[in-house]
C-alpha cells in the first residue's frame, strides 16, 4: 500500500471512529447475534489476490461492527468499564506506525526509556516509593505469572535448573482473581498449593485465617512462599488488609504481590490514596492502566522491588541477542521477547488528561456508584450485596435466584445495557461496574429506572 | 477528547504516518543516541493538568522519534526484518477505537469468530489440515509456553493439581529459539530436562542424535514429553526434519511442536511448500504473522489438534465470567484472560495483499537473499557461513573474529543499514535478514558496497 493509498484510507478510519466514537452510544451494547452468525458471513477462503481497501472496510462495517460488543458504550457495566480515550488510540495508531520490537534498548530507546518514564510518573500518582522498578507486560494475568515466578525465584533459586519443587505454597483470598491460581497451575506450583484464604463479611482477605493456614502448612512440611493481596477485587472491589498481610509474609518470608489491577488507579485520587496503603512493603504490585485509567487495552504495569530477582527467573540471552550496550533490555525480565511499544499509549493518556481529570473521573464513578447504591436501597425491593467501596455496585432483587437471573436478562437483551453477575456467599448477584469515561448520571439513571420498571412489571 | 478533536488529531497523525512511511528510508536506521539520552530530555514527572495534543504530539516527534529504531527501514537487516503494512495498520487503529477485550465470545462475539476464520484461512495457505484449531496469542514465546504446557497436561495429568513432576524431559536442537528453554523454565520443567540436541552441518536437528538422548533419559528414568522442532532457526533459518521427528515423537509419545515463527509463511509459496513438511503430524505449531506476513506486532498464530488438552490445562472459570453462550470462549485456552481484538489487522493485510501478493514478497526476498549470498562469495573475501534457505544470509570475513565485529560496528554506525549477528560453530557471523516489504535489491546493493568498500580499505 503507497503512503497516499494509506493517506486516504487512514483519513476515512480516523472519521469512522470519529463518528463511531460520538455515537457509540445509539449501539446496543450486546450484538444481537447468535453464535456462528458473524463467521457464516465472512467467506470461508481467503482471496487468491488482493481486494481493494474500500471493500475490506465495507465488509467491516457491514459485518463486524454488527458483531460487535461495545466497550466503549456509556452503558457499558458488566465485567469492569474500560474506556479507550482518544489519545490512546493516537497513542496505538503511532505505535502501530512505527511497528518496533522493544525486545532491547538498542531495537528501540525510545520505546525502552518512555517506558521507564511513564512507568516512573505512574508509581508516583499511585503513591509509590521510587525503589519499585516498573516494566509493562500485556495482561494482569502476565503480571501476576511473573510475580509467582520471582516468588519462586527467591524462595527456590534452584527451581529454574531443576524445575519446580512441590510443597511451594501460595496464599490469596477466596475473592481473589483466577489469574492468581492460573499463574500458580502453568509454573507448576499447582492447585493443591493454592490456598484460598477466607474472607471477612466484607469479602476482605481474613489475616487471622491466613496466619492459621500459613503454619498448618510449615507444620505439614511446606513452604509458603507467596501471598498475593488484592486491592479491588473482581467480584466486590474489596481491599485485602495489607499491611497486616505484609506483617505476616514478612515473618514468613513471603514475596507479597499486590493485585491492584483495578484499584490501583484509585490511588491516584487522595481521597483514595489509602487503597494501596502497606504497598510500599510488598515485593510487587500489578496494576492496569488499560483499565480505569483511559488507555486501550492491552498495557499491564507491573512494578518489583527486586527487578534482579526477576531477571535471574527469567533472563536468558542467545548468542543471536546479545549487544554492546550498557542498558537495561526488558526482554530480561520477562517470558515474552517480542515487546510492542505500549508505553506511548500511556504517556499520551497521562499527559493529555493529567493527574487531576483523572483523578476527577474516577471520583464521579465511585460517586455515582454510591448514588447508584442508595437508589437502590430506598427503594426497599433490592438489597446491596457489598460495600461500595469504588465503581463497583453489587446488588439484587429481594427473591429468587431466577428472579435475578430474568431481570439481568432483560438487562441485556434490552440492548440498553451490560450488565454481568457473581456470586457472594453462594448467593447470585448483579454487578454494575462503573469505568467508562463516556458514562453520565443519566446513563446510570436509566438503567436503574429500566430495572424499577422491570420490577414493578413483575 | 471530545470526537471532534479527534477527528482533527488523528488526521494529523495519519499525515505523519503517511509521511514517515513514505520517507522512513531517509532516517539513519539506528537512533544516534546514548542510554539514559532519551529519558532525560523526557519530563520527570507527570503533569498535574492536561496539556493540549499538539504539545504532546510536538515532543513525539522532536523526542521520541529521534530515538526510535526504524523496523520500517528497507534497510532493517537485523534479527527477522518484519513490515507493519498499511492495512495492518488500519486494522490496529480500528481495534484500538473499538477496545474490547474478547475474553468471552459475548464480549466480543466479532473478535472470536473472525480470529477463528481469519486463523482458518492462514491454516490453509500453510497446508495445515482442517483439524488445526487456531488462536491467537501475543508471542511465539506465549504460544510456545502454551504448547509445552499442553505437552504436560497430556503426559502428567497431574501436574495442574499437584505441580510440576521432576523428570519430564523436553528436547529441541541446538539451534531453537531461547523462548523454548525460557517456556521450560516458566513452566517448572527446569533447564536440567532441556535437551539440545545437536545439529548437522546443515544446522538441522540430528535425528540420530535425538533417538540416543531419549534412550539414554527412558533409560535413566525420566520421561520425555515434548519435542520442539524448528522451521526456520534463527540463526540460519535452517529447518529441522519434521516427519523423522514425529516418527520418534510417535514411538515415544512425546507432543511435538513446530516452531515455524519465521519460516511458516514461506509455505504460502508453492515452491516453499516443503517448509512444513509433516507438521500435518504435530500436535502444535505456532507462525507469527508479525514477522513475514506483513502484519504489525503483536500476533502470533497458535495451532494445536488438541484444543481439548490445552483447554483442560487452563480452563479455570470463575463465577463472575460464567456465561449462557454455546460458544467458544477464547480465554479458556490460555495463560491472559484479557485479549486484543488482534485478528482484524490480520484480516485486513490477507484480504488487501491475497495469497498470490504475499508470496511473491516472500519469494522475491529468498531471492535477494540467494543473489547477495553468490555476489559476497564470488568476491572471494567472504564466506556464506549457513546454506540461504530463506531470506537470511550468514556470512563473514575470512579473518578474525574482531574484524568482523569492527565491520558489523561500522555498518551499523554509519545508518545506511542495520545487522546483527550471531555464532556459528564457535565463529561469529555476520547475519542479513530480509523481511522488510519496502526493500529492494538496490538496498541490498547499498549495503553490499558499503561491506565491499569497508574490506576495501583495510
Amino acid at each position: 500500500m503507497s503512503p497516499e493509498e494509506f493517506r486516504r484510507a487512514g483519513h476515512e478510519v480516523v472519521d469512522w471512529i470519529a463518528d463511531y466514537l460520538a455515537g457509540v452510544g445509539e449501539y446496543p451494547v450486546l450484538p444481537r447475534v447468535q453464535p456462528g452468525e458473524i463467521a457464516s458471513r465472512l467467506p470461508a477462503h481467503a482471496p487468491e489476490c488482493g481486494e481493494p481497501m474500500e471493500r475490506i472496510l465495507d465488509d467491516f462495517r457491514q459485518i463486524v461492527v454488527p458483531g460487535m460488543t461495545h466497550w466503549n458504550h456509556p452503558r457499558f457495566f458488566a465485567y469492569f468499564g474500560i474506556t479507550g480515550s482518544g489519545p490512546g488510540i493516537l497513542g496505538e495508531m503511532l505505535s502501530a506506525a512505527l511497528n518496533v520490537n522493544g525486545m532491547l534498548w538498542r531495537t528501540s530507546p525510545s520505546a525502552t526509556e518512555l517506558e521507564q518514564v511513564a512507568l516512573g510518573w505512574l508509581r508516583e500518582w499511585i503513591g509509590l516509593p521510587a525503589d519499585f522498578f516498573g516494566i509493562i507486560y500485556d495482561t494482569a494475568s502476565v503480571s501476576t505469572l511473573h510475580a509467582i515466578a520471582a516468588a519462586r525465584e527467591r524462595a527456590d533459586p534452584s527451581a529454574r535448573r531443576k524445575g519446580a519443587t512441590p510443597g511451594l505454597t501460595l496464599y490469596t483470598s477466596e475473592q481473589s482473581h483466577s489469574s492468581v491460581e492460573k499463574g500458580a497451575i502453568a509454573l507448576g506450583i499447582g492447585q493443591d498449593y493454592v490456598r484460598h484464604v477466607p474472607v471477612n463479611e466484607r469479602f476482605e482477605m481474613r489475616v487471622d485465617a491466613l496466619q492459621e493456614l500459613v503454619e498448618a502448612d510449615v507444620a505439614a512440611g511446606r513452604k509458603p512462599f507467596c501471598v498475593v493481596a488484592t486491592a479491588g477485587t473482581t467480584s466486590t472491589t474489596s481491599v485485602d488488609p495489607i499491611p497486616e498481610i505484609a506483617d505476616i509474609a514478612e515473618k514468613y518470608g513471603m514475596w507479597l504481590h499486590v493485585d491492584a489491577a483495578y484499584g490501583g488507579p484509585a490511588a491516584i485520587a487522595p481521597e483514595f490514596r489509602d487503597t494501596l496503603r502497606g504497598a510500599e512493603r510488598a515485593d510487587s504490585l500489578v496494576t492496569n492502566p488499560h483499565k480505569w485509567m483511559l488507555t486501550p487495552v492491552d498495557v499491564s504495569a507491573f512494578y518489583t522491588r527486586h527487578p534482579q530477582i526477576l531477571r535471574r527467573a527469567f533472563s536468558l540471552v542467545a548468542e543471536y541477542l546479545e549487544t554492546p550496550d550498557q542498558a537495561v533490555n526488558l526482554m530480561d525480565y520477562g517470558v515474552q521477547l517480542g515487546r510492542r511499544f505500549r508505553a506511548l499509549k500511556l504517556w499520551f493518556v497521562m499527559r493529555y488528561f493529567g493527574r487531576e481529570r483523572i483523578a476527577a473521573i474516577i471520583r464521579e464513578h465511585c460517586e455515582f456508584a454510591r448514588r447508584l447504591a442508595a437508589s437502590l436501597e430506598q427503594d426497599g425491593r433490592f438489597e446491596i450485596c457489598a460495600p461500595v467501596r469504588f465503581s463497583v455496585v453489587c446488588f439484587r432483587l429481594k427473591g429468587s435466584e431466577e428472579r435475578n437471573r430474568a431481570l439481568l436478562d432483560a438487562i441485556n437483551a434490552s440492548g440498553l445495557a451490560f450488565l454481568s453477575h457473581t456470586v457472594l456467599n453462594g448467593v447470585y448477584v448483579l454487578r454494575m461496574a462503573i469505568g467508562n469515561a463516556r458514562t453520565t448520571w443519566q446513563d446510570i439513571e436509566k438503567v436503574r429506572d429500566f430495572i424499577f420498571a422491570w420490577a414493578d412489571a413483575q
